[in-house]
């Protein structure tokens, strides 16, 4: 999407043809830095560290990164250990180890001094591929979209709660749950985003509210508290999120947090759809709650935040005594019984086996 | 309660027996800070600007403002004008109201040579109230957390998760939520809290984490998002919570956020406790979400977040783009179907009509 004048993807070959630009996340929304990656353990640092996330992106990353391992070395081992290395960079992102097997797949057969064009041109096509299915998600949540708006009055404006950033940051172009948005923008429906601010990492202030002010959307920043006390008062028509990691009953693992929206929509009789494209979806998971393991980061994320100070410098400020211990587990799960629909790139799945089987009779089990 | 050897209250007659000492809560957790008022419009600044906060503690420093403008003018006159500059500070505050009228209605009848005597007299005796009640829910408080202490294993710990600050710096010494808690401990039930961040202000970080920390008792910093998460997992016993005004039905006007949390106890089948002295509730409001007005603060304290920079020095930092707007409504409500119980110095009531006037039959109507 556009940053100023320009349009940009998240990640891009470089015009060397080999090395890979990215943007530099972490500094958004007070710097836009873009970086070069040339190798792949630049490729694993950007992932683990978040200089890229959002499981789309972060698939894609990946996939680039076997490409600039197979330039280096294009062994089967030197394949393998790219796999291993770049999986175990970001445990819960389902489409880290899905972009990884898709590579190995195709490339594994192929003789080792055709890999490396081959990988290349692999990681172009997945990349490819994740705008494409972020355009057909925005197609199909513009129609929940467009149903809400009908129900208003005229020029009444469609009020959209989403958490965390699943923008087109968080993807290659589009985002997931701002596809839609971004698209109902464009139909000239007037919609406008309640972003939660999305601690402890503020990827809601730092990233949502950026890229959308970018496209001149409509939008209002709010704390993590404020969304269900907006529900209770009527002032949220839709909730929409994305997720790193969807079951094959429908439970949904996102960015912690997600699930008490989840429960103040259901509270509110607010719908709440999750947007996704089908690569997220874990199909040997079912429950999620019990199953998936949630990653347990940094307490530092907790105890400091960073902005910028009147200076206009960038820095991070320490909220509690030196000594509080602090818990940070990145994401948690919403059951499917309060998902009101996946909106997928094939359509919109009830959250549950069923629906999810009915969209995609090819992959389920 | 304990900071480094001293016992302090939160506020208390200066030696100079006319003017005011209470601890600057603006500044903590860094710098511990005492400030001397001398006049009712150094009270009315330092509830409006939240330098004292919690219902019970405004409710005193409110009642020693009145004794401070009757000391300089104890007319009629004076006394209506202190009553609307104190209660216009804070509008939510139910017991910023209560605090007054027993004022007003206390000095009134006297000569007004008389009054300012006697509204110290009564200022003072309204702060030990506020003391006893807080012990009194404490005791009240504790026979829950031993219930749930003998369902347990020796040894293992009770976890609480506790939303914003209902210590004893919110009150004038105990807290409201931390009586139980301090109690417990002070009774040797091994007890763990989880204390909510609680955006945008931060008093959990600020000061819920700080007085646990001066009185040992053990306790996490979470972010407001992690709650469910850990509810689904287990790791929650009990919530508590305190309150700034719960109606006649016992719907609970609290911090912003609160409500999501109760919906998460529900829907894990956590008791959530709300701890309130009987002045808080507002016996002429039934349906808090319907009636309650909720105060709509500075955009700032969503975009701005203050702590200790690397330096040492207290600063804010900006965590949005600059032309980022945000909302920012202070409170919210949770309905009463969501309580398992009100915690009152009369014991431990159900939040229901039914009963509250069970418990206070010569308040209810």
């Amino acid at each position: 999407m556009k940053v100023g004048e320009r349009h940009y993807r998240t990640i891009w070959l470089n015009e060397d043809r080999w090395s890979v630009d990215l943007i530099d996340q972490r500094k958004l929304p007070h710097e836009f830095v873009v970086v070069n990656a040339q190798s792949m353990a630049d490729i694993a640092v950007a992932i683990r560290d978040m200089w890229v996330r959002g499981a789309p992106l972060i698939g894609v990353a990946a996939a680039y990164g076997v490409a600039l391992q197979m330039r280096v070395d294009a062994s089967d081992a030197s394949l393998d250990e790219a796999w291993e290395r770049l999986n175990e960079t970001r445990p819960t992102a389902i489409n880290l180890r899905w972009a990884l097997d898709a590579m190995r797949a195709y490339l594994k057969p192929l003789p080792p001094a055709e890999r490396a064009d081959a990988a290349y041109a692999k990681a172009a096509e997945i990349a490819d591929e994740d705008v494409e299915l972020n355009r057909a998600i925005g197609r199909n949540g513009l129609e929940i979209i467009r149903e809400i708006a009908a129900r208003k009055k005229p020029g009444e404006k469609v009020n959209i709660l989403t958490h965390c950033n699943a923008g087109w940051l968080a993807t290659v172009d589009y985002g997931t749950a701002t596809a839609p948005i971004y698209l109902a923008a464009e139909a000239g429906i007037p919609v406008h985003v309640y972003v939660d601010e999305t601690r402890p990492r503020n990827q809601g202030a730092f990233l949502t509210a950026w890229e959308l002010a970018g496209h001149g959307v409509p939008h209002t920043l709010i704390v993590d508290n404020a969304g269900g006390h907006l529900m209770q008062h009527g002032e949220v028509d839709m909730v929409i999120v994305g997720t790193d990691r969807t079951t094959a009953q429908g439970d949904v693992c996102n960015k912690i947090g997600t699930y008490l929206k989840a429960l103040a929509a259901q509270d509110n009789g607010v719908p709440f759809y999750v947007a996704l494209p089908s690569p997220t979806i874990d199909w040997t998971v079912n429950d999620g709650v019990k199953e998936i393991p949630i990653e347990e980061r940094s307490p530092d994320e907790v105890s400091l935040v960073a902005g910028r100070d009147e200076d206009g410098s960038v820095r991070s400020v320490r909220i509690s005594p030196e000594a509080t211990p602090a818990a940070n587990p990145a994401f948690d799960v919403t059951p499917a019984r309060l998902v009101t629909g996946l909106i997928t790139e094939r359509g919109v799945a009830k959250a549950s086996a069923e629906g999810l089987a009915k969209l995609f009779p090819d992959r389920a089990r």
